[in-house]
């Protein structure tokens, strides 16, 4: 659908760290926000990758919108619960470490529930999750986002696309990953389309008049995404129910903005985003190596359910991601010829040349 | 849609107490299962009350496929985790007093998990997540169903309906109760329709050769629910994967079956049913009256969405069934003809004939 130019992932990942180090953020956090930004464009998930550097990100450093030095304070603790405000630090380094501290209380109490009120937008949410799986835990982590999907019978923006990202554990099989915005798609993935000239499928999103629309253009113009669902004939309002749940763990609970209050990363102010983070112990519930076993055997049993003429293939979450990160790691992450471009005209703002040569 | 003869809704519970009684159920056990499932007509899941007192409960007491007294094992304990064998106990009474136990110990430690397996099908999910409520603790009911599902791309059942039940306390206004199979609607529904000789939406259900049908004979008959969001393009595989976490949290992580080997309420041999509650105390993230101030606000601000054309009132999840059972405490609860001609046989069997006068 798009024409790439490839890159070397470590010398991708290398960029955008010097990057963020030019726009004053301290080097080990520049390392582990490069970390989270590229590893959705190794994963597939090019609509969360260097396609925002700049804009979700950069620019906000760049204005003192965001504070390049992430530093946590802990509101209220526990052995197994933890208030954080993250200091509008960079998303990405606020909730890796709010995760890192979720999954230390956890490997004590068996499970842990980490809030943060006061962030910004943190990337792909599978990656916090994912930071579980090496401790043999079960990863949650949720966040709230700027209003861009309408209510079941509401014609205008009311709530984020707010994901879902839930991280589990496997023996031999890989782990079940599933990361999904609470909406059909996310607002990168309409983008990307409109970046690319081309329509979305009906069903996506709604123009400024409540009507359906194949115009991106039109999602993006004061229109608004769906929730999973679609109508409420087919049960629209789980999605937004979904996203609503999102919104009440990652933004009520832990006292950051919440609904349409939550900020777009390139509103002037505080975004305030928050994240809700969890972790639980698996050996707390049944031994560690029968419930891999389990996971293997049902991930096993699922691929081989019968199929729908003309698919020959049943995936678990998380597989195409898996699939992705391991040939791109070997060949090269691909990325659009426009965003190429934007990454050169951030790093000319930046004063970080977007110097890397493409493999193709 | 339907004929409905009425009933006073104490009258309906105790007939259900005496039922279960009748079936060697303990006294203030059969009283727990009677609350349950008639608190399912209440709030008009009318798929999920009484409709299945014998073919889901009292047969299976019957046959001694249930065990009537509901004894709780504890397999793994810490202060903030509870694992549990439920006995092959009765779902509703396995259920009650798992989440009963779950919010003891989430009073101390600030969130607690139990997981239980070897229960059976224990009606709707809703109900143990609203215990919490009282406490002013977000509560959260999991639990994993016979195979009615197919997953994204598959042809047969693989997973259960597997509901999504979370309750988080309000101020002023209703609490918000999410209450969701993860599939677009239940089995439950489509044998509503069934019953009443009406064809079902597009995209509720295949048929036994993977297509869309209006049938529910044909979902019923080796058929299969599709999973929310309905087809690949509209992201049917996040209901899928739904669906799937629920199962790995309350089949997988429990040691319960799991999958295809979850056991229908009328086979053979235990049903296995496993279950995931969760208990969440708001003061150990934030004061609770900030809490339910902004709750309050939240929902508020979401009714007050300008709405499709001919919409005039958006909803936050649990309304409408806040809403009837207000209606039906006071006027009566409707149950259906047929309903009421299948409690009078169940009646008929168990020793306990159905004689209760409609208001109607």
């Amino acid at each position: 659908m798009f024409d790439a130019l490839i890159f070397n992932v470590n010398e991708l990942k290398d960029y955008v760290a010097r990057f963020f180090t030019a726009l004053k953020v301290p080097e080990i956090d520049a390392q582990i926000a490069a970390d989270v930004l590229v590893s959705a464009d190794l994963r597939g998930i090019n609509s969360h990758g260097v396609v925002r550097l700049f804009s979700y990100y950069g620019g906000g450093l760049k204005k003192g919108k965001i504070n390049p030095a992430s530093t946590l304070k802990v509101l209220k603790e526990s052995p197994a619960t933890l208030a954080l405000d993250g200091g509008n630090g960079l998303g990405q380094v606020v909730a890796y470490r709010s995760m890192s501290r979720c999954i230390e209380l956890a490997d004590k109490a068996g499970l842990a529930i980490t809030t943060v009120r006061n962030s910004n937008h943190f990337g792909i949410a599978g990656y916090y999750a994912m930071m579980a799986l090496p401790q043999d835990m079960i990863g949650i982590s949720l966040t709230n986002s700027q209003p861009l999907v309408a209510p079941t019978y509401g014609r205008q923006v009311a709530l984020g696309t707010n994901p879902i990202a839930v991280a589990i554990p496997a023996g031999e099989e890989r782990p079940y990953v599933l990361d999904m915005a609470t909406s059909i798609v996310s607002i990168g993935r309409i983008s990307l389309y409109e970046k690319a000239g081309q329509p979305i499928p009906l069903g996506w999103g709604i123009n400024q008049h409540g009507e359906l629309t194949r115009e991106p253009d039109q999602v993006l113009d004061n229109g608004a995404l769906l929730p999973l669902g679609g109508p409420a004939e087919l049960r629209g309002y789980k999605g937004y129910g979904l996203s609503l749940l999102v919104d009440l763990l990652s933004g009520v609970l832990s006292g950051s903005a919440y609904g349409k209050e939550v900020g777009h990363p390139s509103d002037e102010g505080n975004a305030d985003v928050g994240h809700f983070f969890a972790s639980i112990k698996v050996e707390n519930f049944r031994p560690i190596n029968a419930f891999k076993t389990d996971m293997d055997n049902y991930i096993r049993t699922l691929k081989a359910t019968p199929k729908l003429p003309g698919q020959d293939r049943i995936y678990i979450h998380g597989e195409k991601e898996f699939d992705l990160a391991e040939k791109y790691l070997r060949d090269g992450v691909p990325l659009m010829v426009e965003i190429v471009d934007s990454l050169k005209k951030a790093g000319e703002i930046a004063g970080v040349p977007f110097d890397l040569k493409p493999n193709n």
